[in-house]
C-alpha cells in the first residue's frame, strides 16, 4: 500500500481520498489551513455536509497542510480545482514535489464568464504541461479529469466498462497511476502517450459539459469503442 | 428519398456520397472545378484512385460545381476541409444555401506547425457558428466531425454500438439529420442543444488525434456510457 497525499477537500478530493483509504492506502488530504477547514461547520454552498463532518466519519484519514501531505507522501493527487492549482501546489512545495508522481486530475475551467466555462489553458499547453514546468522534478501524470468524482473511483456504476486515459513523460509514474486506476475498477486505461497528450484530455471537457448538459447528470463517461 | 449535395471530393466526400446514392438519396457532388477534378486521373498524395475513378464507378452520381450541386438540392453537406469551408460555402452561394439544411461534418485543423495539427477556432466560437454568421439563412448542423469517414456512414461496422451528436439551432433541421444519422445505422445520436454546442464537439479533435496516434488506427469512436 501507498502513502498517498490528496491536495483539496471538495468533492473530488473526498471522493478519491475516500476510496483510496477504502482500498487500504494510507491517505493523507492536503489543505491550505486544517483549523479553518476543520472549523467550517456548515453546509458549503451546495448544501453538502462540510468536509470536517466526512473526515470525522473517516477516523482513518488525516488531515494536514499542504506542505505536510505531500512531505509524507510518494503519490501526491491534485484533487484542487484548475484555477488553484498552480498556487497549491507552490503552497505543497517544490522540494515536497521532487521526485514524486504527481498525479493531476484537475481541469482549467475559467467561469468568470458564466456558464459553461471555457478553457483557460488548451490546444498549445495544457495545465498538466503547466504543473510539470512549475514544477520540473515532479513526475506529472495527467488521468481521471474526464469524468465525474464518483465515477473517478467507481466506475463499475455505471454498469458497463468505459475508458480512462493517462497522459506523461515518465513510465514509472504513469504505471504507479495505472495500477491505482485498476485499484478503483478501471478496466480500460488508455496510454495517450507524453505528457503533451493531456491537451486532448483537457479539451474534451468542452463536450463534456455539453453532455452534461444535454444528458441532464453527470453520471456517464465515454467508452473508446474499437 | 431527397437531393442531397456533398460539396467536397475527398475521403469524407466520398465516403458520404456513396452511402447516400446507396441508399437510394439523389447525390450530386460539388467541387471547385470538375473539368479539373475529373482530369486528374493519377493517384492522389496518399496514393489513393482519383477522384475520377471513384465516380466512374457510380453512374447515379453526378459531379457539379459547388453552385450548381448546392442549387439543385435540399439538404447541402459540408465535406470540404475546415481550412477551406467558408472558401466553399461563399462559392455554393449564399442564395443556394438559404433556407437549406446544412450539415457540417468539417473540422477547423489547423497544420500550419505540423502534427497534430491545433485548432483555428476554439473555446468561444467554433467553425459551425462561423459558417453559421456567414450564411445565416443556411440552417447548420454539425455532426459526424467525431469519427472517422468509414464509420460517418457505417457505424455498425465497429461490431458495437457508439455515439454520434448533433448541434444546432433550427430543430426541423436537426431532424432532417437525425433521420440521415439513422440510415447509416446510428443507433444512439445525442442532441447536444444548439449550434454553440458545436464548440464541444470540435474540442473533442485533439483527443481523437491522440487517440489515433495511441491505438494506431482511426477505425474507433466513443460511445456515451450513461
Amino acid at each position: 500500500m501507498t502513502n498517498i497525499a490528496v491536495l483539496g477537500t471538495g468533492t473530488v478530493g473526498q471522493a478519491l481520498a475516500g476510496r483510496l483509504a477504502a482500498l487500504g492506502h494510507d491517505v493523507v488530504v492536503g489543505t491550505r489551513d486544517p483549523g479553518a477547514t476543520l472549523a467550517r461547520v456548515e453546509p458549503d454552498q451546495m448544501g453538502d455536509a462540510p468536509f470536517s463532518a466526512w473526515l470525522s466519519a473517516r477516523p482513518d484519514i488525516e488531515l494536514a497542510t499542504f506542505a505536510d501531505a505531500a512531505s509524507r507522501s510518494e503519490v501526491v493527487v491534485n484533487a484542487s480545482s484548475g484555477a488553484a492549482t498552480l498556487d497549491v501546489l507552490g503552497l505543497a512545495g517544490a522540494d515536497n514535489l521532487a521526485g514524486k508522481v504527481l498525479l493531476d486530475v484537475s481541469n482549467p475551467l475559467d467561469f468568470s464568464a458564466g456558464f459553461p466555462p471555457t478553457l483557460a489553458v488548451k490546444d498549445t499547453d495544457s495545465l498538466a504541461e503547466q504543473v510539470q514546468r512549475a514544477f520540473p522534478e515532479a513526475r506529472v501524470v495527467k488521468s481521471l479529469n474526464t469524468l465525474t468524482a464518483s465515477l473517478m473511483v467507481e466506475p463499475q456504476s455505471l454498469g458497463e466498462s468505459s475508458t480512462v486515459f493517462v497522459s506523461g513523460d515518465d513510465a514509472a509514474a504513469k504505471a504507479t497511476v495505472v495500477e491505482l486506476l485498476e485499484g478503483f475498477g478501471h478496466g480500460d486505461v488508455i496510454d495517450l502517450g507524453g505528457l503533451e497528450t493531456a491537451r486532448g484530455a483537457e479539451m474534451w471537457l468542452p463536450l463534456w459539459l455539453r453532455l452534461m448538459g444535454s444528458l441532464g447528470t453527470a453520471r456517464f463517461n465515454v467508452k473508446v469503442v474499437r
